[in-house]
């Protein structure tokens, strides 16, 4: 489809100041996650896929936390803060600044509003490419009671009507406003500053520079969304809704994309999980931030990964833990109750059980037998441990960094390795077996003998 | 609200007689668990939680097992035994003695009817305080097929229409029968006596007292429930959707004090689960019985934690069981794989990996490696083990308790410690490392040809 | 019910010939599994238990991996390469040498309609015993667009319109095509024969044989099923769908059955997964090919299975994978973090934490402690270890196989364990503790030092 905003100039006005207080939270509402990712991180990434929009963000007073997250996404866009909270409107006023430059448009999208499309963005803006000074994106919603109905003649909206002012009739419609605006960039500032806030709160409602669109002459288009894009985030509840909505997607993109979920409901994806195709997934999978799973990988049941990549053909628990920094090549397995960190797993090599592989590379082909731990940490500092191509660790080793095992080397079960083995060599760690007999018998005896007693 | 029944005298009844056998189950069905607490646990709590009531249990034959849970739970309650099944009439006539006494009112509960929350109990009784001699709770039926139908004259109920008998004007009506009631006390047993067996099964039916109580003309009030409280358990099927009603109850109620359940219908609460403000927990989480949860706490995903404390700002997993007895202070951390039974774990103290703690004692800081084991059990009895303040235990160390490690001690990588380290020290328990040049390719060499042999 | 079909002499003809590019899979179409079975698998299954039928199957061309896997699970039958695809018409006609056989009964079926019940497919043959030359499976569709509708006269199926060809009328009717046909074997060939393929494709469509049934002046029957039943694959959304309608029906089963399921949604069985009565199972366990469970075993929360027996009065898990092989007798206990494979539990054995058991044998009553290894494996090939009954193995121990711990045996803590060891006796392979005053203070030090440095 040709894009006829591609060649605006545009800016996205991102309203984060909301305080959030049906959270209940210590934390500010914009700052909650979903799918790995905080709210605002969402919106953003939708107006910047959106096309080429300058940003600015206006969050709330004191609200440095949500200036810091706004600055490390968007680095460079301003950030304006609103005093005081009297409306929807004036909030928008508060980056007047960076409103009044020449834009040719001006999108106004919310930070508690996460699940906007960036296809959506684009379509809101196209009515102001074709002569419309507003355009308000509506939805139909599934029950419209408490939403602003969109009151439209033709193609054109010639008002809001907030519930307790419509009339019966007004009220049947189900055609809803989403919230999300695009404004003309010359009329912006002359529309919003027109608004008033004769009402009950005595505050600026940005739905109102609908009717001051109007009453001006300038035409107000409608777009619309499904009513999933504009679910807004005012509870915890309300953000378990949004974060399935994501999961719904993610899923769905990754089925299309030739990957077997046995139970997608079951399988959680951050917002950049990349999977291949001929992979499997079994039930009950978490992905965090940051993961990649190559083609034909097998990841079973219950396993956690964040910040990790899985080769070709690889195979992830079941119960495995991948934490930052994994990175497993083609055909290498980390098996049930195993966690691995920071660590580099050459092809084919194998940590089947019990394992704990921290701050080190694991030669390709190389075996940790149940239990092998990288003892990374000295109380104090972390240290790295280098193992071998063909490299043999057997049962219950612990390898205490900085160290290295060889190429082909061998570790006797049990050992603990303070000492680099060179290529090729055996080294055990180990008190000889001593064996007494009927002395088993006895300690039992003794024991029973106690607990009588 | 004003509560007119809160100076009323009560008794409840709990019919818990009934023997279910289509759960297929040598439990009787009262005894069947939802949310981690008996059916009829459910029930004598939301009765207690309704008010001042006296509570009488009616059991089967034979049925200590139920017995017994109604004293456990119930102190001091009556238990009677309906030693024939003749009917819900005659099963409440079963606790004819205690019903016999003044009580104003007396509530007419179901074992297996384990979601009726204690308000709907209090409005029940509400209108034996204004003149009713009984009140019937019914509920809007999605779809009423098989229920006794409410047929009501104004606010009172004149019957209750069984399916088969009623005509297919009174199968239209969706009010149906909950089988719960509120009955005047004065009028109870004289009521109860009046109700015939005339009917192809020749039992004694409670929906009769309707009958009864109109032809008598007393007044017979209506109140109603959701349908999900009366949801009664006479199959498996059934209690998983009380399970499942439960869980939406105490998922709902989590989120609504301020906790962020990134899926809730993964996550599974006890009855008595508590969950503090900004609390975060990943999918899949099971809480049984006796958990607290502090503010700010996180919960990684598979985790499953019981009769356990959970402190301020603590990380739980992915991957940790909490067992009895376990407190973790604030802003402790047990990691994956890591199991804790009777412990105390210190504020700030760390277990990683791939660790059990069991009756013992972990001091603040202390730092426990990958594969820490407390040996608290010696075939025959068990013992504690304490871990000071600040100690560092290295990885694969095996506590024999009864054991301590002192304060800013230093246990060695692969140590069994059998006596105890005094503050300050270091203990080491570890064979001396020897490394064989060559010898490690020989050995491969050897096995290989072995397998080839 | 009476079986008209009994006494009747049937072939069933698979279809397993699609590409199924929409999967974007190295792997065929039919070759995808749900509930731990290939589609194919299912279909086959279904025909088998629908009585004596003889079966054909269908591939396409260089699909030697579907025709394997066909005599993997009907050897004997005849597999058919459809070397061109022109048409479901065409493909059955690839079986035309065993259709040509005298049987009374051909049902056609499809290798990615898994979800088929054997029950259906009897009835389906059911009118060919009265009379009948054709009958079609119809079901009522929720939303029928895109079916083939069909048009009825009376009880007679006229024809199959496409939604293309259908009038306004005829696009009202919801009953639908399912795809499913049986046809009598004496007209089988003739009728398939008849059929064209002037059409947009140039294809010979199945469907057609309605048609020209009809116009042959013979009868055509419809059978109605379940949507669910006709859901076919065609995407991995779809292969989800059809995993999702499986796992239904076996959870249901198991409910129906006596086990309780605390969370039906979130256990994933096998199609041959067998659970006893007073099962309880916790929410999230994962069942693969070939599990077992005897009555009253209590599978716990986060637990993986495949290819084992659970016997009577067992513990399982949380956090237990049992692969394999593994057979666990009555009132055994595998518990958190315990890996078993190819191994024998003995009657009241316990596996507590953190253990792997592989290609063993753990006698009566021996209790492992946290963190015992068998060392089944030396890099090259594996070995057996056998316990004896009441053996106490001691925490973080070792065996390495080929070794064996005799009854009532005690193995020390720590130990690794090379030769076996006598019934009765003591074994023990350790270091003597050192302890060292100060020294784990000036450690520490040290190292702040060095970081400081």
């Amino acid at each position: 489809m040709s894009d006829p905003a591609a060649s605006r100039s545009c800016l996205t006005v991102v309203l984060a100041a909301g305080e959030g207080t049906r959270m209940r939270s210590a934390l500010p509402k914009v700052l909650h996650r979903a799918a790995g990712r905080t709210l605002l991180g969402h919106v953003l990434a939708a107006a910047r896929e959106a096309g080429s929009c300058s940003l600015a963000v206006v969050v709330g007073p004191n609200r440095e936390d949500v200036a810091a997250e706004a600055e490390r996404l968007a680095p460079g866009a301003p950030v304006f803060v609103q005093a005081e909270r009297l409306g929807t409107a004036h909030a928008v006023l508060a980056a007047r600044e960076a409103i009044g430059s020449d834009y040719d448009d001006v999108l106004i999208v919310y930070g508690d509003t996460p699940l906007v499309r960036p296809e959506t963005l684009k379509r809101l803006r196209a009515p102001l490419a074709h002569g419309a000074s507003v355009a308000v994106l509506g939805f139909e919603a599934q029950d419209p009671t408490g939403y602003g109905r969109l009151i439209s003649e033709g193609e054109s909206l010639v008002a809001i009507r907030e519930e307790k002012d419509a009339s019966e009739e007004e009220r049947a419609i189900r055609l809803s406003n989403g919230g999300l605006m695009a404004v003309a960039g010359r009329h912006a500032v002359g529309l919003l500053e027109k608004i008033g806030n004769r009402n009950a709160k005595g505050e600026f409602y940005l739905t109102d520079v609908v009717e001051v669109a109007v009453m001006s002459g300038l035409a107000v288009a409608i777009e619309q969304a499904a009513e999933a894009e504009v679910q807004g985030v005012n509870t915890r509840a309300q953000l378990s809704v949004v974060e399935a909505e994501f999961q719904r997607r993610l899923r769905a993109a990754a089925m299309e994309n030739g990957a077997t979920l046995i139970a997608p409901e079951t399988v959680f994806f951050s917002h950049d999980t990349k999977i291949g195709r001929d992979v499997l997934i079994e039930p009950n999978v978490f992905f965090g931030e940051g993961v990649s799973v190559a083609d034909g990988a097998v990841i079973h049941a219950f396993s956690h990964l964040e910040g990790a990549h899985v080769g070709e053909g690889v195979s992830v628990g079941p119960f495995a833990r991948l934490r930052p920094g994994t990175r497993m090549a083609a055909g290498s397995k980390i098996g049930n109750f195993c966690e691995a960190k920071n660590a580099e797993i050459g092809e084919g090599a194998k940590l089947n059980h019990l394992t704990y592989v921290g701050d080190a590379t694991v030669g390709p082909r190389a075996n940790l037998g149940a239990g092998t731990v990288t003892c990374n940490y000295d109380g104090v500092l972390k240290h790295r441990t280098t193992i071998g191509a063909d490299a043999f660790v057997g049962v219950h080793s612990a390898l205490v960094a900085p160290v290295s095992v060889g190429e082909g080397a061998y570790v006797g079960t049990g050992s603990v390795i303070i000492e680099s083995v060179p290529d090729g060599a055996l080294a055990i760690a180990r008190a000889r077996q001593v064996t007494k007999e009927g002395r088993g018998a006895e300690l039992k005896a003794r024991l029973k003998a106690e607990k009588g007693g």
